[in-house]
């Protein structure tokens, strides 16, 4: 109990709660002293209330400064308990003045009609109707308080109470950006009681947990520290401490300064965009500590944090059963109101699997400026443009399409707010690793390379606005001969690509990595919460129940046949016309390429074998032997 | 004088060059004894030749026995000297029977003229003109000896022997690959001393490094060894060692056995294709050894290794400088016959410099795929193929295009020899570092990537043959509508490109890594001996002493113009009859892309902000401050 030493209780609540019996019981409980706000009224004020008149606010306040004096007499010894009807904020600002940190509020609450029904039952209190009804007018409940139902007789009451100081948060929250904040909030509304993290730097980042918790109503039970040990020693064990800090170097400090203060079996959950090999590297490290390790991959953004995001948790799978009731209550739920969260594999499977997701969020969101610039080119205006994407929502929705539609409608003044920024796409770490990872295991995903490289292509800003003057200025533009149907076919066609890719890459990390991963559910947990749901994905669910490649799929055979004329008059006609299209032409060059069933690859093998002695084999002998020939 | 102990010095030739006199010399010099051979032939063999009757091999075998045995016998004791003609190499053989190792031949030679003399001005031999005749011809000159001319004084004979005995060797080559022996034979016939290792693997690689030297005649002064001990105590101080083996864990393993023998201030070289990060890692571990270490790209492929290849070593420019007049000495020459070798900067430089020439490589190797590729889809056989790529030598000739022509014309019987190879072209790592490295540094050369992904899509060739059935087979096979001109144009525009993206990767490494990369130099460096080499790359020498961005370079800029429309054609022809091209393709869209100056990717940044809050920059504020905004 030692987080109820030094510590002042108020008891509050209007009259007739019970604030005498619940506090001296609580006093006895505790074994501390308990003092009846109302002994501490100057004359004054005695008089008028025994008169029946309702006390002003001038009243209250020497009255109020006399009780924080009293709490802070006190706190100099030990702990006390302080009955005070306290109704409202500034009320109780005065009464904790400077001892904010060591008071706690316990409101005793109930119905306007059960009061009084007790106070007519009293014979030792006076209550006319109209002074306990003023009383309800000014109540304003604590934000931060234990709340206490006054059904419950006194001693279940005090038992409540001592039973709500012992208690220890069921799930830690390290990090409060961005979504940090919105997980924790997320996780409050599932009713979990969360202690919450957030650093003190001077001047920049102090008091963040407090001024957060204080923020929304859901956080009441929270609670806030810029303390680690604290916020450690408040959590139950095994502790579950999910951090959502930067990736890098600062999710290893943020573990080094965590580690020391945890015990045999707590787990940290990383939900941040750590890479995947970094994942293990941690996980194995916090194993030779007995501390278990989760790598989460967490999408949906900020909204997606608070109301329910996609969540990729891999690691071992008897640690994730521990925290899979948070995680699954706080994840989107997809059609069938499944949790949009899975145990995906080991070690640092699920931070891979969220960085082939981002990938994948990379080329779609390149596709549609691919798409939109196209359709700029034919001559619409970003309303038109709008319109027509709306439109597209039939045939190919997707969170990304609908937010596309939003963005380009969003006006300032009179203008387009999308045409007030700047065309330098950032990225953060995961596309690159993606290409990266691509380019390692031998798989061709190529279109997240592509989308990658056109984001750090646009910024080359400053370049690309001298070159435009140096090839295109003489030139004059003109208009691809494109039906807007075509592009739209090019687009579902592109995507359906990026889609085998992505897939593609996952299914060769699980074999190399022998992750055992399951395609159509990693489908499923990103039909809802995450950036890349659409109706695509949850078409993919069924689809990669069975062959994992979708280029062999009979339904996408079909679907990509008849896009594939489409995708060809596109590319062709941008390549025509100087438009800057890489995913789009990436997509049918990668359809090309591999339904190719003798390319000129033979020739680079002979070349190789020319110059290095790299040797080859030969198409009439299966047994895979290696040639070389000298062939000068 | 160690390695002169327990060894036996044969010392041979025809009659009357002196074996005796020097035999007896040296024995003083060395202290120890001097046998004549000659007083152990049997009595037969004395009365032949007093008879003035040439010994036939018969008469030889025993007396060849009774020198083995009397060497064997001595060797037990320590070393000797044993004179005796040995003319053939079967008589040798028969007298190191079972003490190769511990034998050592000095050849005294002269001319028959100058014998002849000799012979005739001795009082105590006579020597009829034929038997010395017969001498001479059957004299099989010794591979392995130290030769010594006999027109020295015997004193000077025994001075020069001493000295040779004596003798280190300057460089060191540790491993015989494919590269190590070219380079082996490379330093041979640069006149310099080397010693040369190859390990024993019993059954496997066997007396690699001897019989490797017995076979080039270059090679009778290299000492060949597969014990590290001996093959580093081979070598004069500082040592220099160069590794030729494979990049990886094997080059850590090896560095690992040779460092225990090594002294301070001795010079490794890793001449392999390893990663730059870890010559870094290596170059700093070798320090706190007080070994020093050079990383140093080596390209030419085994013809360029042994006749001159391209080098391109990184590391301490102090140190460089000691090995400079070997690595310059074996290196190309350029068209100013200076080496084709250049310090290219500190730690991993010199490897992360040949990285991005493989790359380039992939890259050129994989237009040309492309491009035969097209001219085969209209209609050209692989020798009409040939005749129109060596046609196109005087526009855009280099190594690479020039061997491509030998390739597509080597027949094996009535057939293309290219037809019989399967099309799944290799790599070996350098490739997919470049394209790591490419994501890394956010430089965009997008045409390694993609050349490395078309290997990758080469290797799924079960894929590619089941997928062409789903997809093609219905479908007949359209011609493109192209003029080989404009194909040969679509070439060279990608080949510059090629060249533009690779330079610039290099320039921005330089800058990441404070490496202060000469790019002319390096261009330079590139015009001989390696893989890349091209009058493209003799025009960059003088280009990118500029700008180094060759498409800001006004020359460059009008060729791109002029070439620019081609390439469109052969994209968008190529993408409409289904052809794959994903280098061709891609290089159009970088173009395309580097000019355009305002792009959509103003839209990814909004939708970036949209979902996460990634905030984004105003074209109408120039402080670089970023915004966010509620989108919805």
């Amino acid at each position: 109990m030692s987080e109820n030493k030094n510590k002042v209780f108020f008891v509050m609540g209007v009259s007739g709660v019970g604030k005498s019996t619940v506090g001296e019981l609580l006093g006895k409980e505790l074994a501390i002293p308990y003092f009846d706000g109302d002994d501490f009224h100057p004359k004054e004020n005695v008089e008028k209330m025994s008169k029946g008149e309702p006390l002003n606010d001038n009243d209250r306040l020497g009255w109020l400064k006399t009780l924080n004096i009293l709490a802070k007499e006190q706190l100099k010894k030990n702990s006390c308990i302080i009955g005070c009807s306290a109704l409202k904020n500034n009320y109780r600002d005065i009464i904790t003045n400077g001892i904010e940190k060591h008071s706690k509020w316990i409101f005793l609450e109930g119905s306007f009609a059960v009061i009084m029904e007790r106070i007519k039952n009293r014979s030792d209190h006076f209550m006319p109707t109209e002074l306990l009804k003023s009383q309800f007018d000014i109540l304003e409940p604590p934000k931060n308080a234990i709340n206490i139902n006054i059904s419950l007789n006194p001693k279940e009451i005090v038992s409540t109470i001592v039973n709500k100081l012992n208690q220890k948060s069921e799930f830690g929250l390290f990090g409060l950006g961005v979504m940090g904040k919105s997980l924790s909030r997320n996780l409050a509304n599932n009713g979990f009681y969360i202690s919450i993290f957030n650093r003190h730097v001077d001047g920049i980042e102090e008091n963040v947990a407090v001024n957060f918790k204080n923020e929304y109503e859901e956080l009441s039970a929270a609670l806030p520290f810029d303390d680690i040990e604290a916020f450690v020693n408040s959590l139950q064990k095994p502790r579950k401490i999910m951090l959502m800090v930067n990736a890098g170097k600062i999710t290893d400090r943020v573990i080094e300064s965590i580690v020391p203060y945890l015990s045999e079996g707590d787990i940290l959950i990383d939900g941040g965009n750590s890479n995947y090999n970094d994942t293990k590297i941690r996980h194995n490290y916090l194993k030779s500590h007995n501390i278990h390790f989760i790598g989460a991959g967490v999408s949906g953004g900020e909204e997606g944090a608070l109301s329910g995001p996609s969540i990729m948790p891999g690691g071992d799978k008897d640690v994730y059963k521990i925290v899979q009731p948070f995680l699954e209550a706080i994840a989107a739920k997809d059609e069938n109101k499944l949790p949009c969260c899975a145990y995906i594999g080991n070690d640092g499977s699920g931070h891979f699997v969220k960085m082939v997701h981002n990938g994948m969020e990379y080329v779609e969101m390149q596709l549609l400026a691919e798409v939109v610039g196209i359709l700029m080119a034919l001559g619409n205006n970003l309303d038109e443009i709008a319109t027509i994407l709306e439109s597209w929502k039939e045939m190919a929705d997707s969170y990304l399409l609908d937010i596309t539609v939003k963005v380009l409608r969003k006006k300032e003044g009179n203008d387009w707010l999308v045409d007030k920024i700047i065309d330098k796409a950032g990225n953060k770490g995961t596309g690159n690793w993606a290409t990266i990872a691509t380019a390692q295991l031998g798989v061709p995903s190529t279109l997240i390379a592509s989308a990658l490289f056109a984001r750090y292509i646009s910024f080359y800003k400053e370049d690309r606005v001298e070159l435009h003057k140096k090839y295109r200025e003489a030139t004059s533009k003109t208009k691809p001969n494109l039906l807007i149907d075509e592009v739209l076919k090019a687009y579902q066609f592109s995507r359906i690509i990026n889609h085998q890719q992505g897939f593609k890459l996952i299914s060769e990390a699980s074999k190399f990595y022998e992750w055992g991963l399951n395609l159509s559910e990693i489908a499923r947990i990103w039909t809802n919460g995450c950036i890349i749901k659409s109706t695509l994905m949850q078409e993919l669910v069924e689809t990669l129940k069975g062959n994992e490649n979708l280029l062999m799929n009979e339904k996408f055979i079909q679907q990509i046949k008849e896009l594939k004329p489409s995708i060809t008059k596109v590319v062709s006609q941008c390549v025509l016309n100087e438009l800057a299209i890489p995913c789009l032409s990436e997509a049918i060059n990668f359809l090309n390429s591999h339904t190719t069933a003798n390319s000129t690859a033979n020739l680079i093998q002979a070349q190789r074998d020319y110059f290095g002695a790299h040797t080859y084999q030969r198409i009439d002998d299966d047994s895979e032997n290696f040639y070389h020939t000298n062939w000068k």
